[in-house]
């Protein structure tokens, strides 16, 4: 992909939007909108190593329950069903964003790394936004939690029936990726 | 939550960003960006009901493999595997979308549809993007594509273990959404 053009059409404080013109060999140019939480794109930067996210899929062993979060959202005007998640710091490994993110939302510690993904997309046809999805095992308790300033956290334990009720209710905002593990958790006992 | 503020910071043709304050009742006014395709953002519209986008999930029946697409994605600078999926047209159902976008995307005839997720959503931290994720029967051949201009695909079958040896491979981008079915698919042989 021949990039020929980067327009910035807006910043602010974690979100850009850019429209680029580009050109594939033997095909006309065209132009693609896209967000970033970048001050660049990751197409323009040609850097796609690091993931912006982690997202958690936390099993609590003593349990034996599977761990949602149900958050305020301001897109969405409520809450929404899914899994512990934040932006990966500065200098900050993998594993050790999701040590901290998963006390801070959930209380809840990390004893073992189960599985990791490599970084994945959002919705690629509107971001450039990835996520490694890191499946753990923890314990602890949600007292524990300390969530940042503005952030309205509840933690949601559910066995596999309880997470085919919530999977099921239309009223409630589920996010795409905790719907699909707790789906398959319901169907499965597995996560 | 009450918002005191809408203001639409960058338009283009597919994607808008928008900042919205807002006040939670007993809390201090915050703001919040996010990208959404609609003219307005779906929290200051209070309509949550249909999804923006659907998202395939088809099983070939005959060659007893889930289906895949590897496709061009200007924000990733290269090729995406994920599953078909398009924008729900005005006035369309969500079967008759995926109806659509499965044949013109794979060439695929749907013959049963399996479940279907209420509207879930891509990245809420950034965007109001929902998706209805539709797990599908298919048939046919991709001969009988026939994408829009500017779209690159190629149509990928794969078995439980083509798709376990796809998501370890970390030189692939994947949809997120994909991902975790592909990998559940490569672990337990069921979509």
């Amino acid at each position: 992909m021949d990039i020929t053009k980067v327009e910035p059409l807006a910043r602010s404080k974690w979100l850009n939007l850019f429209r680029i013109d580009f050109r594939l060999e033997g095909r006309a140019e065209r132009s693609w909108s896209l967000a970033t939480r970048n001050a660049e794109p990751k197409c323009v930067r040609g850097d796609f190593a690091a993931p912006d996210v982690v997202i958690i899929v936390p099993f609590h062993t003593g349990l034996n329950r599977l761990v949602l979060i149900r958050e305020f959202r301001a897109a969405l005007a409520g809450d929404q069903y899914g899994f512990p998640a934040g932006l990966v710091d500065e200098g900050e490994s993998v594993v050790e964003a999701v040590r901290r993110e998963l006390r801070e939302e959930t209380g809840m510690a990390l004893t073992r790394v189960v599985r990791q993904s490599p970084p994945i997309y959002s919705s690629a046809g509107m971001t450039d936004e990835s996520s490694a999805l890191v499946y753990v095992e923890c314990e602890g308790e949600p007292a524990d939690a300390e969530p940042h300033e503005g952030e309205i956290i509840e933690v949601v334990f559910v066995s596999p029936e309880e997470a085919g009720r919530l999977c099921a209710d239309p009223a409630l905002k589920f996010d795409a990726k905790a719907w699909i593990v707790a789906s398959h958790f319901a169907a499965t006992g597995r996560v």
